[in-house]
Parts: C-alpha cells; structure tokens; sequence
C-alpha cells in the first residue's frame, strides 16, 4: 500500500462550503482535491494500491482527517469539484473518533496529524531530502502540506523523519505526489 | 522557451459553458484547465519561459486555438476554475485568423492542430516513445492529448515526429506535463 498524507491547514472542517469556491471559503481546498487526483488517477483507471489522508485544520471544528481508499473509491471523477463534492459529503456527518465511511472509499474522523504519523512510518517530501531517483528504497507513506509550510509544532512532529526530494524546483503538493509515483511506476516496471 | 499543446476535442469553442460543469457541457475542459495548471505553476511562482496552446474541436465553431504566454500571463490562480475563467473569456471575444489577447497573457484565433504544428517542431508524448529520462535531447514542443486519443485525421498529422514517454503506466496529459518538466528542471539544474 502506498499512503499519502496532506496536511491542509485552512481546510474547512464542516461540509457548510460551496464547490464554486473551493480556493477561498473551503480554506484552500483545492490544493487538497488536486493531491486526490494525483494520488488516484490513471488513464482511464484509479491507483487501487493508494490510500490518501487528508488533515484538515481549518475551523469550524478541526482538526478532522479524510481517508480515501483506493480499493474501495467510487464515485471520484479527475475534476477538482468531484473530489470536493465527496469531501463535504464526509464533513456533513457526524463522526468520532474512529473512521466512519460517508461515501464507498472515504471516511472521516477526528483526529489530528500526530495520530495519523504513529499509524505509519512517514517520509517528508522536502526540497532538502534524498533525490527519490538515488534513494535505494522509497518511503510506503509520505507526508506533504499545502500551500503553506509546516508550523512549528508541526515541525517538532516530523523533524526526525526521513525526508525524500522529487527535484530542485519547489512546486505543488500535487505535482510532487505524481512525481513520486511515477517514480514507483518505474522501480515496480523495471524501468530505470 | 518550452512550448505544450494540447487537444481538447470535445472542449466547447464558445464562452457560454458554465464554470460549475467544466467536465460536462464544457466538454472536458477541465482536463485542459489541469494541464494549463501544471504547465505554469511552480511553488508560489509562475513559470515564465512556457508557453501552453490549447487547440479546441468541439462545438460550436470549431476549430480555435487558444494560447498562454508564461512571460505576460496574469489573473492565474492554480485551480481549474481560474483556469476556465480565463478560457471562457477568450471564447467569449470576437476572434480571427491571428491570435487575439482577451486577458494579460491569453490569446485566441480561429485555426487548428495542423496550424500549430507547422510553428514549432514538435514531438508527442506517448506510452511507446523514448523514455525522456534516457533521451539525449529533450523536445522544445510536446503535443498531448486529452481524454480521448488521437483521431485518425491527427494521427496521419503527427505520424511521423518524434515520440517520448515519460514512464510505463498510461497517464493524464496534466501528470504528463509535470513529470517531463520535473526532467526539464533536473537537467537545468544539474541534476542527474
């Protein structure tokens, strides 16, 4: 299995927010659906070896986290307005503190980004890390933010982790998401 | 300057299509707002030095081309939306032969995927090409295309350029772009 987490540090943590404003009122939750779709989507086909968190940080109730699974996602389109749509729809049920299913392959909890890195061994995708094109092995789980940085408490949390790069350019959590699987495509193919 | 064009071939060639339905009465626009995205954006910043055609076929006055220029654009932000503003407003002006500016960086014209070609020389990006990584040159100009695959009219156009891929899984024409610009970036930057 392959797992990404997303930090999304605005993100709006209650279903109340339109799809034709996922940018401004969702708290920037476009970045977050285009991490979905990177994480996902083929040609024609989804990654069914994928699992996505999303840690949302944003009010009214944070913080929540969203996990799609690729084994089990329907209903997910590439456009950013159909990942957002299956994420109001999990922030519009209550939920606890363990995963509830709100539509197939994505559920919701509460719970913060601390509990989601001692589920599993987490790498930071960091321009300073490891070329993932020399690394001898590549991380199961790796940990991205959003458009804004890792806060410092945030900071204190991933400090120790291992930390991957996929090139000298800083760029979007989504692009390095399919740089790095693209990276796996070709270990997994044996191209080099 | 790197240079991409791709087809939409059911991408509506009139700016009345509505910003909430990109995939679906605006057929499939939202692919191209996707790869207008990963052309341009870095981190925080954009990328200037390309240049990204979006050659149009659907109805109902096929076909345009629109392009934007890195250097000049402006009122780009990274979601699908922002993107398919700035597409239907250059669908919503009165165009010809030439290209036309509707928004800072944003051109259209009434012409086709054969006009672009005979521009630049372009290479495609396909499954069965040179492997990028491997390839001593990369190419200035690489046409993609959409969701649906070449028709038998474009194929007879582009049969005879150049081929690269970019890895072994078949993949959206926006991850496309990212990774051969990942390539792009490590070669300028030194990285092997």
């Amino acid at each position: 299995m392959k797992r990404f987490a997303v930090v999304g540090h605005l993100a709006r943590t209650a279903g109340d927010f339109s799809l034709n404003d996922l940018p401004g009122s969702a708290g920037r939750m476009d970045v977050l659906c285009r991490c979905v779709n990177a994480a996902f989507f083929l040609s024609h086909d989804l990654r069914r070896d994928v699992a996505c968190y999303l840690v949302l940080c944003g009010e009214p109730d944070p913080p929540k986290t969203l996990l799609f699974r690729g084994a089990e996602l329907r209903y997910l389109s590439p456009d950013e307005r159909s990942a957002g749509s299956l994420i109001k729809k999990a922030l519009s049920i209550p939920c606890g503190a363990e995963f509830r299913e709100s539509t197939p392959g994505v559920y919701v909890r509460r719970g913060d980004l601390a509990r989601v890195l001692a589920e599993h061994p987490f790498a930071v995708l960091d321009e300073a890390g490891t070329d993932v094109r020399h690394a001898p092995a590549l991380p199961d789980a790796c940990l991205l933010s959003d458009h804004l940085n890792f806060t410092p408490e945030e900071t204190a949390l991933v400090g120790q982790l291992p930390r991957y790069s996929v090139g000298p350019r800083p760029l979007h959590a989504d692009h390095v998401i399919t740089l790095l699987l693209n990276e796996m495509d070709r270990r997994e193919s044996g191209w080099s």
